[in-house]
């Protein structure tokens, strides 16, 4: 039976200082290092085997994940990265503080752009420094793949576009997976697996560091939901 | 053009205390996570763009590796891991001493042993310990494939068959491509690739941290050879 670990990644330096990251690659803070480590400590003490680990480009995650891998000793599996596993693009409001953001488009819009489904936040101009087209890990893609400010609907379709090209095959053989990734493509993963209607979206909360599990069957059929927290760590 | 960069792990606590130390988990030493650092400096300096990295099953492998590609800001590329680019498995001399051992088996052996080509050291027995059937990292392996003490000649064997199977492909395509693994099996990835004989493998010197730069053309013919040392290391 195929396993599914879903994790958004520790919280980092700018999580904490309450500003929009998006693809913005900023490292984990402290807190978010105790995080996975904790993580990485539960899954040791339940005796998971991971087989194999996905996160996206971003280093919060990769860390997150490579953190946990440690402290599970599962370091020796392979670890594949994807930018479809990203944060939602933030387009303009990257770098920007939340607080001052709503301020600036009053609570309506931000909260349509923030937790809605549909609406994107403005984009990043073609000569913005944060354009993916200026980052060399993005040097293999087609400038028009690349995102500029992403609504939650467009981050889910290359989420899950990736989850059925990558992550798909390896359930069906009944691997247990690690995804490493971010509060927005975490999201769009459980809304597709949970099958989430749009205005329910708002109302998923994807926690820092916590273990999300989902268990399928060989023809992918969800059988069982369930989180491993803190509270399920025996003493190792 | 494709190139390949072979890389022994930093010095791990055994290689401090000299003790053999094979397939033992042996994690890093504080020199040894400095040499990593070093490594993934230069390979910054130099604006190296590497696309795939492949190590061993052991922990002092996968984290040199690991912290080679943060400091080289790449920790976004795929990591693969094999067994098959393990540290020779030096069987019963395992945890023991290297002057004791000598000092037990007299200096012929010894040497026949530690720098010779076909001279395997003495097997693990089945019920030992130490045995690789008990680790949880070779569960899908057939026991029949596991070493239990393996002289140069048999690492090659299996490194090299790694290397076909999954390293070349990545070469002919023109990636870049950077292996971390062992003092033995980075010798014989080297013997294969420079043809060396086996009478000549003695002189095969692998320092630790060293950066082994083999660039090859599309049908991996062997262009140009060289190490990326400190000194090549500019103000970053």
């Amino acid at each position: 039976m195929g396993k599914l670990i879903l994790v958004r990644h520790g919280k980092s330096f700018w999580n904490i200082k309450n500003i929009f990251t998006g693809w913005t690659d900023i490292d984990l803070a402290p807190k978010g290092v105790e995080e996975a480590r904790i993580a990485g400590e539960i899954i040791r003490s339940q005796n998971i085997t991971i087989d194999i680990c996905f996160s996206s480009y971003l280093k919060r995650a990769i860390r997150t994940a490579s953190i946990i891998l440690d402290y599970a000793n599962l370091m020796h599996i392979d670890f594949l990265k994807s930018w479809k596993l990203n944060e939602r693009n933030y387009g303009a409001w990257q770098g920007r503080n939340k607080d001052e953001v709503k301020e600036d488009v009053g609570e309506d819009l931000f909260w349509a752009i923030r937790r809605g489904y549909s609406t994107p936040p403005p984009s990043l101009s073609t000569d913005d420094e944060r354009h993916p087209k200026f980052d060399y890990r993005h040097h293999n893609l087609s400038k028009g793949d690349l995102p500029v400010g992403e609504s939650l609907e467009q981050t889910k379709q290359r989420a899950v576009q990736y989850f059925f090209e990558a992550i798909v095959p390896e359930l069906v053989k009944g691997k247990t997976v690690l995804v490493s990734a971010h509060g927005n493509s975490i999201r769009a993963l459980m809304g597709h697996i949970e099958n989430i209607v749009p205005k329910e979206y708002p109302k998923v909360e994807v926690h820092t560091g916590v273990l999300n599990v989902y268990e399928f069957d060989n023809a992918m059929k969800l059988k069982d939901k369930y989180s491993l927290t803190q509270e399920s760590l025996v003493a190792i």
